[in-house]
């Protein structure tokens, strides 16, 4: 649906819970930039429990794209440790269904491909260290201008896994000189969303040749004066997925992701009903 | 072996690699405490394939306890993404055999028990956070003394996945008390390392009773004036193995740690033969 200003509104007060009722009931299907500010959100993938040993350790070897911070019991689509009630079917604004490693379709719930060996992977996202470089007063392009991150596909490799390796993918933010080693400092302490970058500087030395040309997400201005600085992105697990061609996995939408309730700042991505 | 002092000094200076080469061809069997300083040492479990999935959800659900650091292929002993040639059949200075939930011995190469369906599991250790914490001035008795830290079975439970859960085991140190925030901060930076302490203060709100009847390590003195800190330790998921009751499961022996080739700073714990 098309969100009018006072819907928007509501959406960036709203709790994280009350957020999935919404995404749930499909009164919501757009983008989570800036929604339920201060819970971790999530990349997701959903794959069948054939390959999910090997995608944990494709995960536990590239821990800076794939931070995994839920994993589902098998053919259980409650995910429990990251939330009250929070099923994988239903509670992602927008999936995207991979059949044989290429995009066949975007989708507002998976309640009819959910299957009994059936797990799912939620990994965190840029969202937290942006949140905290804001904070921290260091000014972010896609975030000022309403537009999504640039995300590209490098040419650093990642660690294989049994079926799975490939680029990793990374997001750029051109960061004022004098503020990248606070920005590396800032993101550096949160190992769940991506951590320090992956690399400072000069695209070209990570195959990237121009920068205007994002493979997903907004074209960005020139640098200029500023340093492009790149990190890991949670888009790089439905990189190696596609090429390992796998008959069917789901993914969220980039850019529209779980929210769950863990607090953003938690050390370990674990609910308790306690504390949400 | 019983070791001389003039072969301690030489362990005290020896490589990772040098130092596996000696386990390797069982002439070290002994503790890795203070060895190899600066590399990252590790718990090690191996089961088969058949509870890898459910095991690998309990570490990401308790990464506290079992922050993992490496996963084998199946049936593959070398630990490729730990460091150089390492054969986690012969590389641990000693392995505890558990037979249907219960010890049954231990030995110092596990080369006929090793199966094609295994898979070796490596978790961070303190020994990295102590590391850092004596380095700050902050003495630490075990150390100190060339004790075992002392254990605890603590009333906290951990998170459960599949046949595994129960108690979180917990290491004590005794903290000076004007100096415990620096040692909580120091600790959660090493989130492969078993991260910030899990309890602060008084014992028995986690169902210690009696500190100097620790179940694994050295009996500590009183701590006095000082405050009782206690850190997950990776001897948790040995419990949940032994309630789990598995036909077979290997672990090192407490306190004798693989030695991996991963600098203990690393925010990723990825060997690359270029920077070893």
């Amino acid at each position: 649906m098309e969100n009018s200003a006072d819907q928007y509104q509501h959406l960036r007060t709203a709790s994280s819970q009350e957020l999935r009722r919404l995404v749930r009931a499909t009164q919501y299907a757009g983008h989570t930039a800036g929604l339920a500010p201060g819970r971790l959100q999530a990349n997701i993938i959903i794959l069948p429990e054939l390959h999910a040993l090997d995608f944990m350790r494709y995960c536990q070897r590239n821990p800076k794209p794939c931070p995994l911070v839920g994993v589902s019991e098998t053919g259980d689509p409650i995910m429990h440790t990251l939330g009250d009630d929070i099923d994988i079917r239903t509670d992602v604004p927008s999936y995207n269904i991979y059949t044989q490693g290429k995009l066949s379709k975007s989708c507002d719930d998976i309640k009819a491909l959910w299957q009994q060996d059936h797990v799912a992977f939620a990994m965190g996202c840029s969202f937290t260290f942006e949140d905290a470089l804001t904070q921290a007063g260091i000014p972010i392009w896609h975030i000022e201008n309403n537009k999504t991150v640039p995300m590209y596909r490098s040419s650093i490799m990642t660690c294989p896994a049994g079926p799975f390796s490939g680029e990793m993918v990374v997001t750029m933010r051109a960061i004022d000189k004098e503020r990248v080693d606070e920005a590396v400092a800032i993101s550096r302490q949160y190992p769940l969303a991506h951590g320090a970058p992956v690399h400072i500087g000069d695209p070209t030395a990570i195959g990237l040749h121009d920068l205007s040309k994002p493979e997903w997400g907004d074209s960005p201005p020139d640098p200029g004066d500023k340093v492009p600085v790149f990190w890991a992105c949670g888009v790089t697990p439905q990189n190696a997925l596609m090429r390992a061609t796998l008959p069917l996995f789901i993914s969220h939408t980039p850019g529209h992701m779980l929210v769950t309730d863990i607090d953003d700042q938690a050390e370990v991505p674990l609910y308790s009903p306690a504390i949400s």
